[in-house]
């Protein structure tokens, strides 16, 4: 009782939810690799893994966002870094001799990743209650696009674009929560990935954990389990909306 | 039959409906009377005419913008001008005494301004087929807080605190087309005020007028009427949804 009593304090000042949304919102290495499937079938390509393009055109997520972070590079939105990640990624494949202006269709599949099963009716919830909106590096195009054909009912979209920092710098998070209006405590991210929970923690936010066991596919090891006693650690959203008294 | 297909074929490339709020989307001048009523009851302040309030706490708005816009001060949200602004109205209207604190919860009754009654009905249609969005001076948390509270169903909150740039200036359009991915002639923006569509016509935007001829109270005498031939001209936002084909 007295645990409880106790969290329900801390939580009780927290008036925006803001969520990480590759691999804790939706399932973008299915999706990719779906989409990798079509655009192969579309332009009589054979041999190529879907799952494993996925996963190729992934690792470059980092490095290349680093570019941006280390300031060796001007701000650049997502939709950018994932067109040039996406030449070099067909490249590696053996991909040549598809159009510009296919591969720039191509590098829209970001904008086309489905939620997993629990996530609309979470955020439904949530939204009677909290302002609920995107922390993502993906650009605001990017999300809102996603949110309009998946249905995710966002109040705003915000993220590193508006932020005009990528996660996890300090001021993706900081700038976030003061674009809002609210002290960083009265913030909560709700992320699949322990590191972006420590980055947040850092400056004060709020954090949310919901394991997204399948979002590295059947050989994931990270992220299983919260590293940390994390101010909410949930099921999936449904649980969450509970825990947040929704 | 001629001009319907040329105005169809005109209107048929827009992705996106984005809209001046204060005046377009909501009563600013009967919303602040009556905010300008409780508070003046609350502190037990008489004779404060509230209409007269909020025009004169409106008649600061475009003079402080445009310390901004000038360059003369660095960016600046609207809610620190608009509290900055209420100090001066308070002085002016004799009212004093009253603690910072309250003054600034006084000043977020720009945050809890009424929609015009065919407001919600007419977004909720144009969601259907459009990315719909606030491009307002108002700053993110203002807009969001409106929208929480009187149901507007925007996809997303844009605007010059996103844009970092106050209207009219190009870049507050042209960062907004940009930020959604779009040309500027893919977005129409909506609005009330004749000014605001000159400046969002000339970088390129599409302009939809919509009068709201009560919006500055009995005397009102500018923007009755489109002061050019828009690429649409409706009744209200039902109009406006129906001419869009929702």
């Amino acid at each position: 009782m007295t645990d409880a009593k106790s969290m329900d304090a801390k939580l009780m000042n927290i008036r925006a939810l803001v969520f990480d949304v590759f691999g804790t919102c939706v399932d973008w290495r299915t999706g990719i690799a779906r989409e990798v499937a079509a655009f192969a079938k579309t332009h009589g390509i054979s041999g190529v893994d879907g799952a494993k393009f996925a996963d190729a055109w992934r690792a470059l997520y980092q490095p290349r966002m680093e570019e941006v972070r280390s300031g060796r590079r001007p701000w650049t939105i997502l939709d950018v870094l994932h067109r040039e990640s996406l030449d070099r990624v067909c490249a590696d494949f053996g991909v040549k001799g598809v159009a510009a202006a296919a591969l720039d269709e191509f590098n829209r599949a970001w904008h086309r990743l489905d939620p997993w099963p629990d996530v609309i009716e979470g955020l439904a919830r949530l939204k009677t209650k909290y302002v609920i909106a995107p922390l993502s590096n993906g650009n605001v195009a990017l999300l809102l696009n996603m949110a309009k054909r998946a249905g995710l009912p966002w109040d705003a979209i915000l993220g590193a674009e508006v932020a005009r920092a990528y996660k996890p710098l300090p001021e993706s998070y900081l700038r976030t929560a003061a674009i809002l209006g609210l002290a960083p405590a009265q913030v909560m991210l709700v992320a699949a990935h322990n590191d972006d929970l420590a980055a947040a923690a850092a400056t004060d936010l709020k954090c949310g954990f919901v394991p997204r066991p399948a979002e590295y596919g059947p050989g994931q090891t990270k992220d299983l389990a919260p590293e940390r006693a994390w101010d909410v650690v949930a099921a999936d959203f449904l649980d969450l909306a509970g825990k947040m008294g929704c």
